[in-house]
């Protein structure tokens, strides 16, 4: 990839348009019959679309290597996965919803039980209920709301599990989980990694006392574990990078997130695809960059469901229309990373990737698919070159040299 | 290529089995008659094979270098091979079987004329035979087996050729040759190059002095030149790397030395294909990894012998269906480099990278061959990605973030 320094040199302001659409795990593998989820679905709009466009595979890390969400977004965003890694705690934070700044530490908790000798008995409090984990984080939120003026955030997530995030001045990561990751050992505190940290594993460990005073007696969640104890990753923006104002179109928390973590404004919508295309519709006058994400995609293949995840792609087929007739400057279409419902999980298989814009060499694949893309004008390449791929074409990237 | 410390991190022990088939120098140029000696050669076991996997063409190192058969297996073995430069002492003893060890420091040797004034007269002694040059390494052995502290083994090559290695604590390499490289120069001392050289240059140079003293009256072999002085490169093992307990099964001995220095198992087998093949399945229970080695393709391409290369690789096409009864989760079947016949030497084209799986989008391609792997699935890429390719199709490892 191209140093991200060189970029930000080369990029300039223009009024042309980039939409980014994202189907989460897109991209399959065969089915008994030899076909992956878009081999089967009829999709006649992507197809008319891929007959005027370029198209390629795209490797969100490296070759055989299956991506989380974090990194395979990242990659998609034009950064480094691998320079700017976002910790556990970070991502589950953005999972449940919470914004973020850049002071924060965030963790992953799990509600626990302990004996009268502080030893674990059930690391999950016996799965108390989504209710009664509400409930417990907001009596702990009351009680706690600041340590040593570090500000405490705690927020449910399913049941036995919540995140809690630390603002505050000079907080680092490099900390251990506060958690034996066993039944019958006695429960941890968290311990520093380098002595950056230090201040903020004392803070950490004063929260799991307070949290242990305020439990007691609440069988079977009279114990805390911590995991995940991660930074805000405090990326550089896309704006500050690209010259951009990009937007994000996400139906689900996690992906407003980490479209958050790069400085994208964060654009109300519905739960459906629909509401999805609405909204960027609404507000096409308003930014220079839109991603767009569809969840299902990736739900469906997680599910194992073959023929759920070809009925979401055939939705989505259908909002191309409307979509081109909004006119951006640049179109892709592709996915964050694979997840082929054979695996029911993410995968390392590369994703089909989309171009259209007036200055590519229109290739000669006439059908959207990921064997049909083999054969397409822009080969096989890193995610990570999919935003100069898109600046360029949008005409938004000066010369490199002289 | 991925950071090898990100795969070790991934990297999870499972039950499944991988096969890696390399037939060295496979990859050839077309020939009078148009066609290379994949395309000539009657293989309808690999071309069945052919379209039930995914291919495409890999590059040892970079487009247009071409490989030594070290850095092409490091490469194939997922190691960068600049990163993870084996000296050429090092290659020559593993070449003649000599077993290292990482304490080891390793050198060529020629026998050599000098005059009574110290001056070379033939830097080959007149090529003397290699029965010769057994008894003089014998002589040798028998006469210096230790200096300072330090083992020394001598074992003869052909005609004026030996190898000796320097066995003990704290040795290094950075050291010149002790070789002026022209008939009518002086011989010369070893230099060393930087501070932590100097012990091993000093335990070098009493050696020549103990072989002059010995060779005394030897004539034509009464001197020694030094060349290619090199340290074991102390790779990583591929157990540490990839959590595999791999296997090598070669039947040169340059071939089963390079699969120890990064780990491997050595199993005893014969001089055949068919040899080979028998141990597979004599030992396909015991390890989860196989990297066996097929010598033939490449000494009949150095010997630009078009015919007898296609006949080899006729024969190794017999054994494909003997291969999937035994029901490989991954099986990659490649070359490590291309030894055209038509260049009789090693070359810089890419080689055919054929893997099955039940984790593969099968592609197009029915035949197995250098130009119709153009259109495999797999694309062009690295052969230090082979490994992180055949780790995933195994499901051996984790997702990178979350």
């Amino acid at each position: 990839m191209i140093d991200e320094h060189i970029i930000k040199e080369l990029s300039i302001k223009t009024d042309s348009k980039i939409v980014l659409v994202v189907m989460d795990g897109l991209g399959d593998l065969p089915n008994k019959e030899g076909k992956t989820a878009l081999e089967q679905a009829a999709i006649p709009n992507l197809n008319l679309l891929t007959a005027r466009s370029i198209c390629g595979l795209t490797d969100p890390i490296s070759r055989g290597i299956t991506p989380g969400s974090g990194p395979a977004h990242l990659s998609l965003f034009g950064y480094d996965p691998v320079k700017y890694q976002i910790g556990r705690g970070v991502l589950e934070a953005l999972g449940i919803g919470m914004e973020l700044t850049s002071e924060d530490l965030a963790c992953r908790g799990n509600f626990a039980t302990i004996d009268e000798n502080g030893f674990i008995t059930d690391r999950r409090a016996g799965r108390i209920s989504t209710e009664v984990n509400e409930k417990i984080c907001a009596e702990l939120q009351k009680e706690i709301t600041e340590i040593d003026n570090v500000k405490v955030f705690i927020k449910p997530g399913k049941e036995h599990r919540f995140v809690v995030v630390f603002r505050g001045d000079g907080l680092e990561d490099g900390i251990t989980d506060a958690d034996p990751q066993l039944n019958g050992k006695k429960i941890e505190y968290a311990q520093s990694l380098r002595p950056e940290s230090q201040e903020s594993t004392r803070i950490i460990n004063k929260f799991i006392d307070r949290c242990l005073e305020v439990l007691k007696g609440h069988h079977p969640a009279n114990a805390i574990l911590l995991r995940g104890i991660a930074k805000h990753p405090d990326l550089p923006s896309m704006n500050d990078l690209y010259n951009l104002n990009p937007a994000a179109i996400a139906a689900y928390p996690m992906y407003r997130g980490l479209a958050r973590l790069v400085g994208m404004s964060i654009l109300d919508t519905g739960e459906n695809i629909a509401d999805e295309f609405v909204t960027l519709k609404e507000n096409f006058q308003d930014h220079d960059f839109f991603y767009l994400h569809i969840k299902k995609t990736d739900s469906y293949g997680e599910d194992g469901n073959f023929s759920a995840k070809v009925k979401i792609i055939e939705e989505a087929d259908r909002y191309i229309p409307a979509l081109l007739e909004l006119n951006p400057d640049v179109l892709v279409i592709t996915g964050d990373h694979s997840t082929p419902a054979a695996l029911a999980a993410h995968s390392w298989h590369p994703n089909p990737f989309l171009l259209y814009s007036r200055y590519i060499r229109v290739d000669e694949v006439r059908h959207f698919s990921e064997r049909e893309f083999v054969k397409g004008g822009l080969g096989r390449f890193s995610s990570t070159d999919a935003m100069p791929l898109m600046l360029a074409n949008a005409l938004k990237l000066n010369k490199f040299g002289a």
